[in-house]
């Protein structure tokens, strides 16, 4: 905690007073705790949180509303103490027999299958994206649809297909969102991004 | 497979003929799923590989050698079925009881607890480090008092305080080392490694 509280002073050194002064203040933990997870100051520039989606967040953490990962990688990094003090649960549906099964069947993406599966079971809820431009997609196509309504939706796959694309997608979407533009992120941010929250909500 | 196909393609591509043809041929692998993972292209400038590190790890994963990580993270991020096809286990002991206990008791961190417990089960492993700087800290300490010699060490910690240091301790000694010098890193980065060995010693 203590190595923490330094690396956040570091952090917010380096981006400077200007910056920090002129940031939305409910919105800085989240870019702090970013680059904390990553060391990487890009995400200053590519951090796009929609108007209101903190406070959004705030109430959907509050309500207790479950926090669904495309990755176990993220479900794993997310504070469960922390979690667990709003009564939230943590899932991931990737490994589910079901899904494996319907991926199959259907020739969709295991990660497309598990936003289906969201869909029936938790149409409400935070949705954490980190490593899947597929899930994004899906999510964006069951908003659509009126299948899905999440409180939230974290968007910060990683990769160089189909991932800057799938961003711009929910952006254009009235659901709350947090996204990391262009190529980066993952599971780890996702993560990360979720313990912000949940730590600014009084998780800790 | 076919999305990561074309993303390896796109990194290659990116980082130029006469930087890919001049790679050390078996390190290649390894840096094009570290950017795979991050879509940062600066690892290009700060992973750094001992000599014949690639080659040992390769023979420890043909070993069965354990996998033993400092976050429940990484570990999730390892591809349990390319694991396996070694007889690999993958360990990560942060969260067991006798090492919170131990923590508490010796006010050293969980991480570098940890490292003592890998000592005493496994003093011959693959060790990845994807976030605690103490856990290499550690590590370094254990390996000067030959209580532990891991086959390989993946010394890619994140963040601001002490990481950087952590990193050129472990470069120092003789253990065959991947380490990401600088901040940057992650548990994100620890898998993708551990994955690029597998998948190179024939695990995919």
């Amino acid at each position: 905690m203590e190595i923490e509280k330094k690396s956040f002073e570091i952090i917010k050194g380096e981006l400077g007073d200007e910056f920090v002064s002129s940031y939305p203040a409910d919105a800085l933990p989240l870019l702090c705790r970013v680059i904390h997870t990553t060391a990487d100051f890009s995400y200053r520039d590519t951090l796009t949180i929609t108007d209101g989606a903190v406070e959004k967040a705030r109430e959907a953490i509050r309500r207790g509303l479950p926090i669904i990962t495309d990755t176990t990688m993220a479900a794993s990094g997310i504070n469960k103490t922390a979690a667990g003090k709003f009564g939230i649960e943590v899932h991931c549906f990737i490994g589910d027999e079901d899904v494996k099964e319907a991926a199959k069947e259907s020739g969709m993406t295991r990660s497309a299958v598990s936003a289906e599966k969201a869909a029936r079971l938790y149409p409400e809820c935070i949705y954490a994206v980190g490593n899947a431009p597929t899930a994004l997609m899906r999510l964006y196509e069951l908003i659509e649809e009126k299948k899905i309504r999440p409180a939230l939706i974290i968007g910060v796959p990683v990769g160089f297909v189909n991932v800057v694309e799938a961003k711009e997608l929910i952006l254009r979407t009235d659901i709350p969102a947090i996204v990391a533009r262009g190529r980066k992120g993952g599971s780890n941010i996702a993560a990360a991004i979720c313990n912000a929250l949940l730590y600014e909500a009084g998780g800790r």
